[in-house]
């Protein structure tokens, strides 16, 4: 159970560096992908490789933080795509076998405040 | 640093609670609280306590939740406010005696997928 940590570190390695075989090898074969915001689901290996491989747009990622127990993983990632920047939140859970099986990942983005707040919140 | 997953799971039952002393209890004194996605930030234990205290609408959480190292912690959280349901992520640091001293929260928002990968991804 403890290698979750360093397979989700070779994840992330493997995606910015397109190494879709390393990629592939930190991943469960029935793993399970979801975006709770858009409600998709994405099932297997094959398919979820595909994905991130097809995904448009010279993005990089940079890893800001993690979190890890032994049978799960969060990390804070930031990624940009030429001018564009987003962060992402990705919740992983292990197969048990030091592979991930169970990714779920959130990409919050910029909003204004609402009103009402501003004496006790500074702008930065 | 162990106490920092309790002084979590403290906040969150406080919160949900409206029990403002036990909800400071929690927290450091000069805590630091910050929305990246507005660029929003809230400094010290008073102004953060004030600013959930007022915060409108009659919201209630569950934590879906948790992971755990000793000095840092993630949080899954359902907010419900009438029939309005939201996540939030929310990252913890600890100031080393059991209280939180950082908290960075996310609040993604439901989206539409983008077209081209209906042949991978199912909704759900």
């Amino acid at each position: 159970m403890t290698d979750l940590r360093k397979a989700v570190e070779r994840f992330w390695a493997a995606a910015e560096a397109r190494d879709w075989a390393a990629f592939a090898d930190t991943l469960s074969e029935d793993v399970v992908y979801t975006l709770p915001q858009t409600r998709e689901l994405i099932s297997g290996r094959e398919r979820y490789v595909r994905f991130n491989r097809e995904y448009p747009g010279d993005w990089h990622l940079r890893v800001e933080r993690v979190v890890a127990e032994p049978g799960q993983v969060v990390t804070w990632t930031h990624f940009t795509v030429g001018p564009e920047e987003m962060d992402a939140i990705s919740f992983f859970t292990g197969d048990g076998a030091g592979r991930i099986s169970v990714i779920t990942d959130f990409w919050p983005e910029p909003y204004e405040p609402p009103v009402g707040r501003e004496h006790l919140a500074e702008r930065y």
